[in-house]
């Protein structure tokens, strides 16, 4: 069975400059969602961008403050462009599965599975080559798309 | 109509290491292609790697010298997760079109559109936060996952 991404997150450093960018290259946004789930020094806010691409991939905008959060890890210098890519498994033992064998193929576990307000468990890992990744269950995500 | 993602390209420091990382993870690939396409001191290797996800999408590992080269621009620091994000149009026409539209919205041409001798003609642009898009013209790719 081939592998899946789910969601591709880019970390902006201004959430409504970013989404102005992206509706003028023609993508299409409801806009900033999420905004009931208030962060505080240490947990994440939860405004995010979501476009929903074709073949079921989400392009989300996320600030960069909250993503360091998120991740439990401080994002590159402003302008290389901090990402992380959201693979979305089938349930809580999945996400810690996922990411025991990322460390074991010694990939950074940056931040460990947890749940979040808006309702998804999940934890981060960077590669070798510090690229984040995002392993996570959502329960509205219907297991077909997982 | 939504947009389409194709490619997301992960810079690497090295190509081998990167391939055993992520075929540890369950990922599975044919290995190193385009070793035919031997670059330069200004352009790219072809060498690559690539894993076809589900619902068409290709994760990409490409070494951080030569996607340097490729969007001639400087990658990030080393561990910052330089990558970019693939999207495939119906022609060249579009390609130029689409990298117009992006330096119309204040996006950053690092790369006029141009042929590769691995058959392909794109450019890249980076968006605000320093995220780099490749536009491309794949003769290869038929229409319909365009």
């Amino acid at each position: 069975m081939r592998a899946r991404i789910h969601v591709i997150t880019l970390a902006v450093a201004d959430l409504e400059r970013a989404l102005e960018f992206y509706r003028r290259l023609g993508l299409e946004s409801p806009g900033v969602v999420g905004t009931e789930f208030a962060g505080d020094d240490t947990s994440a806010d939860g405004a995010v961008v979501m476009f929903q691409l074709q073949g079921g991939l989400i392009l989300a905008l996320y600030p960069r403050t909250e993503l360091a959060k998120d991740a439990t890890s401080a994002p590159g210098p402003p302008g290389t462009g901090e990402a992380s890519i959201g693979r979305a498994v089938a349930s809580k033992a999945d996400v810690d599965a996922s990411l025991h064998r990322a460390e074991s193929a010694c990939g950074l576990l940056t931040a460990k599975p947890r749940d979040r307000p808006w309702g998804i468990y999940s934890g981060y890992f960077r590669d070798l080559d510090g690229h984040l990744w995002e392993i996570m269950w959502n329960p509205q995500l219907d297991t077909e798309t997982v």
